[in-house]
């Protein structure tokens, strides 16, 4: 027997509505024998990039040629394009509203194309999972090609990510994701850091002379640095939560001082 | 290799418990190959009412002859009976307790049965979704007939539901469901308004004098009428909630002028 | 067609961050065949006792033979060792940490292995669900030799579970689990308080003359004493929350007196 063809799900529709179920629903019902993969619903509503973070994050974890249904849209219903990217031998089925720009930092698109059939025949404005990127989805698992569901695009959006800057003193870096133990996922990543000989890390008032690797190597309750698994730097506190115990969010400045 | 039989979970268990995993491991060892999809868990605890219209909302986009087990059972361990119902070619494994109301304001019932037989050998008269509906929707997914876990029963429990109300200024609906984003679900069909020439609509002091089609047709945080993705008029806030911006609850009255 | 191999996934990750999506990738990427259920994510964070006792309460109920991946794991990156468990005819994946505490109070260990080879090439210090407990519970999940992976080990760690103790006056227990309705699970087991002649049962100033089937079987909004789903004395309000109506915590003592 072939291998089931796996269809994630990562979308900001939270576990307090029934959407999920449905997108479900109409994937099965067009390939009964999919393997559908709940990623992450938890998405901060409409956050684009938060979404873009975590798909960047999970989705070569996942077998090659694995479908990845990937929807934050607050555009839903206007002129962004729904589309079918093919990168990096994974399929990914979203609107064209920068969710790729990630993975787009690393990896090239092999294909775009704008999805112009095989949709549900009836089209909602605002519920476009389920009526566009579930059943092209579908579809694409029962292994059918990607030319015949639209036309090639030559571009995509892509968001201007927060990179790393230089200053007189070293790196100014920041927060990009924050996870639910209130851990800070920095844009350091751990190979950057690894090359740098730095005095100390700063964030807010706050001074590291060095990167932990385990939570448990400080008291808990104590704030760390530490090699994160994310393959970034994050900050954390041990056994407790880095968000509240600083006060930060998204967009927070950190500093590596040499 | 034949399709899977899917086997759809909704109930009030939450999250936040270990029930919902302890069901399907009942499940699967009575049936490995059942391919057992969570439709929803999060409905309010004992709010049968939500419960039915989620369940009405989801089954139909399932494959024909799927099982759906239906669990928000206030009046678990009592008299209420445990039962299968065959409605539009699907199976529905619930209590006896009107959860299929919405569904069969629209449906005939094919099939009741009143489940006697093969549930598992001891029956807590807390938790029957372990004891009895999983093992029901199980041996369900292996092909049994009905008619072997129990005997026909003529008619099961339908609540009223809210419907619109004709007054002399136009008509009158309700609120009948409030989705996590705070989106206001009314009894009013998009079928219904379609049909109707009206001057506005009004809910609390608020006025609506056309249907939007999209979230985005408004501004950041206005509110907004909108044809909805359930089949019925929704009121909204674009990337906003509703429900807060009005504050109102299910049940709230909405006003169609004419 | 064989039936599929069933992993189940009990952590402390919560639905709030995509940790779990990687791990079922990491699986399915080892074995795209696996059948991955998901137990329990909600432990509190850190909560190894909690995850025992939802561990102890859920896994009979899947096929023999399931693997359990359990990773409530607060001592990661330090030396507890990762193991492999054969326990009943079923396979646990966890730190060595205490998880298999309650399983063990019941049941023997059939084998111990210390997990040494099959983890993914780069092991972090801080996930070792995904770098370790994931591949190791996929290639399990393939058919290898429990021996394949690692040496044996004689004994693995287990807490001083909280027992019932005997007075003057009768015999006192404890809150050991509550659940998000807000039942108090007690360590009187349904068969020892069957066993007893009591004259009451009393947790802070409130006293039960009886134990009670159905929640049904008081008003709403009313405590009372019930035989509870896991085998075990709850304290419940039908209807309502018994943690909130009486302020207690897991631990809080209850008297059964004779």
């Amino acid at each position: 027997m072939q291998n089931p063809k796996i269809i994630t799900l990562l979308t900001d529709f939270g576990k307090m509505s029934p959407y999920v179920g449905i997108i479900k629903g109409v994937i099965l019902k067009i390939n009964p024998k999919a393997l559908i993969i709940d990623l992450y619903h938890e998405v901060y509503p409409h956050d684009i990039l938060e979404g873009a973070f975590l798909l960047k994050s999970a989705y070569n974890y996942f077998p090659r040629m694995s479908i990845h249904l990937a929807v934050v849209d607050p555009g839903v219903g206007t002129e962004r394009a729904p589309i079918i990217a093919k990168i990096d031998n994974h399929f990914f089925v979203a609107p064209d509203n920068g969710i790729l720009s990630y993975i787009l930092k690393d990896k090239k698109i092999e294909n775009i194309i704008k999805i112009e059939k095989f949709t549900l025949p009836k089209i909602s404005r605002t519920f476009h999972a389920r009526d566009i990127f579930a059943p092209i989805s579908a579809y694409l698992s029962k292994g059918m090609n990607l030319n015949e569901f639209g036309k090639t695009l030559k571009t995509i959006k892509k968001f201007n990510l927060p990179s790393v800057q230089k200053n007189k003193s070293g790196f100014i870096g920041e927060i990009i994701y924050i996870d639910k133990f209130g851990n800070l996922i920095t844009n350091f990543s751990n190979e950057f850091i690894e090359k740098q000989k730095f005095k100390e890390i700063k964030i807010k008032d706050k001074i590291f002379k060095k990167i932990n690797s385990a939570y448990a190597e400080t008291p808990i309750g104590e704030l760390l640095a530490i090699w994160g698994s994310f393959n970034y730097l994050e900050i954390a506190v041990n056994q407790g939560n880095a968000k509240e115990f600083l006060n930060v969010k998204r967009g927070e400045k950190i500093f590596l001082i040499k």
